[in-house]
């Protein structure tokens, strides 16, 4: 039984419609002169990238940037924005702007930058020595939450792995989240990370409660307590009020600007609390297809809500009042997971694994892979066995 | 109209029974030898300070103590424990143990000893340079919030005055919340301690939205967002869950826990979106009569309910379900503030000014001194006119 839980926060959260314009004022916090910029060729060609530049130059900072951030960063991507920043200026503050992707990329090379190294050489938790870089994080999708996690995927390539570097100190300094940035994306773009957002919320809300985590010493994912609850459970409210019109009415600012709130606030549950079974599932399946890692963690939900279910009876009651509030019945089996798979059908995501290109024959590999993903499958409230797995993923399949 | 909120947060939070004991690690953090504690009689008397005390001896670290704090503390203890602390060591951390208080005095001393001057030098907001000495708040009530807020309360008694030091740089650097420390208070303590946590949680809840507050630059309390949103009303569900309980059962060491962590959320909650009406009222009230500041706050808080329905109706509704998740009809007028009112009997606190000594004829006083406090006042969701104020007096007389 563990006592104690220790709630992490990025240390800046500012929000708002225009708040890019705030981006001097925080330089000036951390004293920056040269910043270095990572992002990627979308931002670039939408103009994102410009709207930042013009404040920038405006204020006469000196900056250097690096655009070639791809989804899920490989290790090859972060060596060479490392060297590049290493050549071009001595950066003050790092600014990553873009999805989660080169946000994440801007973690890691904030990290290489303040302590050498090679990326491998962090895979392990606990690695990171110290607080890195001054990390501003501008985020222009609403979904992984990246700008205030403590968490970024890179690809090791050579090694055929996506692995998460994880330490409470690759939290950005800064989350700085301007809903107007984000207009206009196309639909599929914001299904997959908004999905990914309410995936995020519902498994922290619905994570074992801290006591019982089965864990010693210092652990990033703590499991649920009273701080994590409040922040997913509103987003799991924010983003089931918004969704679906932020798919279906890309330029609905309202909408939108509720997304990248949810979105924020189920990072900063999840980055404490932790995610679950849906999160480790989609680890080995994300091996094994091209699919977003918000496909496939949306698409898992509901089939591992229904797992959970007899262990968080009160919870999904909760979800349930949130998703039909003029439900009689609230605590009706499964009515919390009915309502996120039919969420997924209004956005148009697929809710079997078969759509994705799984294989029938690949699901007990994927089984068994998962139960050792120990940090996410301990969080779960119900403890999977393979055999349970099987059946969870051929239920899904 | 306003467009941009930033939320503030202490860095450190920690919590849980026994957590005292991660005091050592703590101050390894902030490379601690030297520590300042300033803390009151009753904690010393209730064996809480040798608690901490052991824990300090068993690793070595050089301390002094300063035991004199009070309620509301006048400027001249601030500068006795300022001059004391001068005179003893040169402390690299402060350790504030109690409760409000003792939390509060430790703000201002932390201020004093990084930056010299009188607590007078900083009563105007926007006064305070920079970071204060590291600080580390160790509350024994559950009810201010102070381990996590901006504020500071000083009684300027020559010049008949209790004014708040507000700003973010008053933030501890460390929460430490033990609820083993708050077992045993007397019942009274309890009740005025938590009504008060109540109040700010159920004003910062229905404080206007962000966008519609009258005031342009930067403002310590910005009015309700969605962080702030969903940390009150966790709270009020805490509080109101656990409030009784713990005021008729001082050692139920569940409801003391939830009631800790109410009063903390609420804390964040507020000192972010910032308190409205009942504060307001409460400053010249507290001027009149010795009642604890939390039995005035708990006393007006459903009058001002009342007076707020017209304009928070959803917001109210959502109250009322936590109060009454049977209640068929969430959206009753008044329910919400009748159920708070109901619980103010079950916890044994006044409901009406006349108990407290206030007479008839400072009711109008008391609303022309309320209208300019600005800073809470705007913050509430209906812009109060004297004679409002006066009206709500009265039918809380
Ligand atoms: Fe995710
Ligand atoms: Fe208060």
């Amino acid at each position: 039984m563990r006592n104690v839980w220790e709630y992490f926060s990025t240390r800046n959260i500012i929000f708002g419609n225009g708040s890019i314009q705030k981006i001097d004022k925080l330089l000036k916090r951390y004293n920056a002169k040269n910043v270095f910029i990572i992002t990627d060729q979308g931002i670039v060609q939408a103009g994102i990238l410009e709207k930042l530049l013009k404040h920038l130059k405006f204020h006469d900072y000196q900056f250097v940037i690096y655009d070639q951030a791809t989804p899920e960063p490989p290790i090859s991507s972060v060596l060479e924005a490392y060297s590049f920043s290493k050549n071009e200026l001595n950066p003050d503050v790092i600014i990553g702007l873009g999805g989660g992707s080169s946000i994440d990329l801007a973690k890691v090379v904030a990290l290489l930058i303040e302590y050498g190294g090679h990326p491998r050489d962090y895979f392990e938790e606990g690695n990171v020595p110290g607080p890195i870089t001054p990390l501003i994080a501008i985020p222009t999708t609403a979904g992984t939450g990246s700008e205030v996690t403590s968490v970024a995927v890179v690809n090791d390539t050579e090694n055929n792995l996506k692995v998460g570097i994880s330490d409470n100190y690759l939290r950005p300094a800064v989350a700085l989240l301007d809903p107007e940035l984000t207009i206009g994306l196309p639909p599929y773009v914001t299904a997959c990370a908004g999905i990914d957002a309410l995936s995020h919320a519902i498994e922290s809300y619905t994570a074992l409660e801290y006591k019982h985590i089965n864990a010693s010493g210092d652990i990033l994912f703590q499991g649920s307590f009273p701080i994590t609850d409040a922040l997913a459970l509103k987003a799991i409210e924010l983003i089931r009020e918004n969704l679906v019109l932020a798919v279906h009415q890309g330029n609905n600012l309202k909408a939108l600007e509720n997304m990248l709130a949810g979105s924020l606030l189920a990072g900063m549950a999840f980055s404490n609390a932790g995610n679950a079974l849906a999160h480790a599932l989609a680890y080995p399946i994300g091996g094994k297809v091209k699919s977003p890692h918000g496909e496939i963690t949306g698409l898992l939900l509901p089939y591992v809500m229904r797992y959970n279910y007899s262990v968080s009876r009160d919870k999904m009651a909760k979800i349930t009042q949130i998703f039909s509030p003029h439900n009689e019945k609230p605590e009706a089996i499964y009515a919390a997971a009915d309502a996120v798979e039919e969420l997924l059908q209004d956005i148009n995501l697929p809710t079997k694994l078969s759509s994705l290109g799984i294989k029938e024959e690949d699901l007990e590999e994927i089984a068994s892979k998962t139960v050792h993903i120990e940090r996410l499958a301990r969080n779960n409230p119900k403890t999977p066995r393979k055999e349970n797995l099987v059946e969870l993923l051929q239920k899904a399949y």
